[in-house]
């Protein structure tokens, strides 16, 4: 089955963003934020717990140090330096996980550093290096550094379809600063099509390749849960049945 | 034989503190800071390596969220809350230490946090849990809190002595706000009587009964260098020989 | 006229807390977070610019440095550090008041810090020694250090009346970790009542003497929105009519 | 007489940088360290209190948001974001200064953003725009964005020569992460020749245009006092007697 996935524990203190506990039960993987965008102890820990509970795959959702900007401002650091932010970010992360008996399931770098992991080899092989050390593979986009890196140094590449972002022609994800709300049968519907023909309609109209072995909700688009229960719903049923059959009311 | 404990790492960004490189060969224990009172994940890096490079075990100095007062100002925490970061303190060391293939060897708590271990049962609970957990020893004070909790809870307890700083008559460490240097020789001479004959002289002059399983040396000392390399010395030598012999020059 | 006065500017990043464009129009009193226990430079700049379009005065809400616990931990900081600590505060928020060209017009403290003022005169009096710098008054509880203090310093105190906290028989507030739900029409009538007849109903059902030259609406009280529409609706009305005719619907 | 100016203020909590105490007679305007690169409230208070006992003027040593990396770090923020990052910093300051009576004497970007500035015109624009509110000088590069933004914008420019920093050909500083050891006598001639000829030696040999209204004396160049010491001499002197003749023993 294709998986979904979702970043998870995104809260700080007492400030709440988006709804985990309501949309766990739909998804298979949690990206959890580890501190350094979003997150402390006290929600990481709720999430490594409510993962469990639903049975949900673990992932370290790690970032630059950047609470105030929630790592999406970008920052100029040394390679070393980023492999020791994200050592310690996933052993923090781990912490949690061990406590519990779960694994650490797979890697996946937040906001603008996925960004710039998918254009700069140099941060994609940071990444790489540690994936190999914890033998976890990590999420990322298809035809990108993401892909070249991870494959060159054998770290087990995890193509990621995101179901509330739009692609341009050349198959780049178009970003922006809040995500809308989508509508949640067009959003399964286009993850359906993107999953059985490896194809997305671009923003210039366009058909395109994609790559989807996961398929990422994000938790803090307004209709996140409804997207989540139709995009549950229809991979779900996908390989028996055609696409226009699966029920997502 | 006796161990040298002292704490490590405690620089941060471009602050020192401390000639860790220097003393790393006279100690035995590293006791590493994890990014809440002092350290960077950079400074975790570069200790752990050297404390790998001596061959000196490192076990993780966890403290208070609080790296403007140097996890010196007390701050009242619910257990969890304080349950949480420590485990992720913990964990972000480990993400260090797995790297490079070496083992968690111990827990010492800092700062405050050691003074209010020692004093509150419930916070000692917090320690003892987590030691269970990672099956690990807890450094502490004997005729405390750490004492009794860490040994009612089955957690094993590694009484400390401290070469730099004074005893009251009723065993309390009478804390000071900055380390001051101490003769090399006598402190030497100090650690030595209360390795073999079990006490210090308190401040009041009485002969007080204490343990010391770890000698802690304050990286932070003056003159931490010199006091390491005579307590190390005097250690050595103590089984065959008295310690009016050992040579410390 | 009474004021109202309510806590703004708390959100961080992008985390927002509380909805203090709608709440703006009905007080008259913004004290507005200052990056200690909340809110960051952008969300001081919007928050100071919304006061100024609805004519809102702007005090200084500072607090303990606590962002993960939002001011609300307990810690213990020298008298001179915490005069450090307000003085670095209140100057940051000037520095948005002084571009806009508004004045400071009061001091409150935030969270436990305004608890720890009410019960420890040495920090009242760190407070106070602040607000006769700036010549402005201080909001506080009657009948505490608040009062004693400020009034002994010759800083004018100015006693504030809790819309949504319960009183105790001694005239303390019950502290809840959240802020519940009240109904509107009843705080109004508590505030008028609290306003003419300078009383109010505590917990036990006595009748005690309140203080109320403002009134504070938290802004993270769910329907926040709606009681400070009806205490604003019935403080403006209740001077030539009686509490039973306003309007506040 | 010619400026001489020095970056203080940069310790945090426990830790020391550069030895303000010692430098500060040897100085006539401190680039004080607000809470974002170095330095915290009671950092300020202290380096405030000390420019204010050696009648040295107090300037805003701003930054961008990074205590781990020293504000050596380049982040990318939008204008709005930067403007508000300034207006909180140097409003911090202000509080420190006010309670001393003291005036905000000139701004001076920090570290990384001091060369963003010098090289992108917005980045120089912003800080122009707050400047003008203060009515107060910046420091900067001549022939860079500082000199051109900050004249066209009608900002009083300060151009500003270091002891202790290369130019190349082109009259850029060659940047070094560390600060090394400069012969006092050298950089005192050499500032003096800035001064008297407006001239340095490139590293290439060339002999090029600078121009020098302040001298800057990095405080944690090794021998910062010296340097100092030397450069204060040679400039208090040079107006009537040659440059043979200062003493600097």
């Amino acid at each position: 089955m294709i998986n979904i996935n979702s970043d998870m524990g995104e809260g700080f203190g007492i400030y709440k963003l988006g709804d985990d506990e309501a949309l766990m039960p739909y998804i298979t993987e949690a990206n959890v934020a580890c501190g350094f965008h979003a997150s402390d102890p006290n929600h990481m820990k709720r999430t490594v717990e409510l993962a469990k509970q639903y049975d949900v795959k673990v992932g370290a959702h790690f970032s630059l140090p950047d609470l105030q900007g929630f790592g999406r401002r970008k920052m100029h650091l040394s390679q070393p330096e980023l492999h020791n932010m994200i050592v310690y970010q996933i052993g923090a992360l781990k912490g949690f996980l061990d406590m519990l008996g779960m694994p650490l399931n797979h890697l996946k770098p937040h906001g603008i550093l996925y960004g710039m992991a998918a254009s700069d080899p140099e941060i994609a092989e940071t990444i790489a290096n540690i994936a190999l050390h914890y033998d976890v593979p990590v999420f990322g986009l298809t035809n990108t550094s993401h892909e070249t890196v991870y494959k060159r140094k054998g770290v087990t590449f995890v193509p990621e379809f995101f179901t509330d972002l739009d692609y341009d022609q050349h198959g780049h994800l178009v970003i922006t600063q809040t995500h809308d709300a989508t509508d949640p049968i067009k959003a399964a519907k286009r993850v359906l099509k993107a999953v059985e023909q490896g194809t997305v309609i671009a923003t210039n109209g366009d058909e395109i390749p994609v790559s989807a072995q996961t398929v990422c909700v994000h938790s803090d688009t307004p209709n996140a849960l409804d997207i989540a229960k139709a995009v549950n719903a229809a991979l779900k049923h996908h390989l028996p049945q055609s696409s226009k059959e699966f029920d997502v009311s």
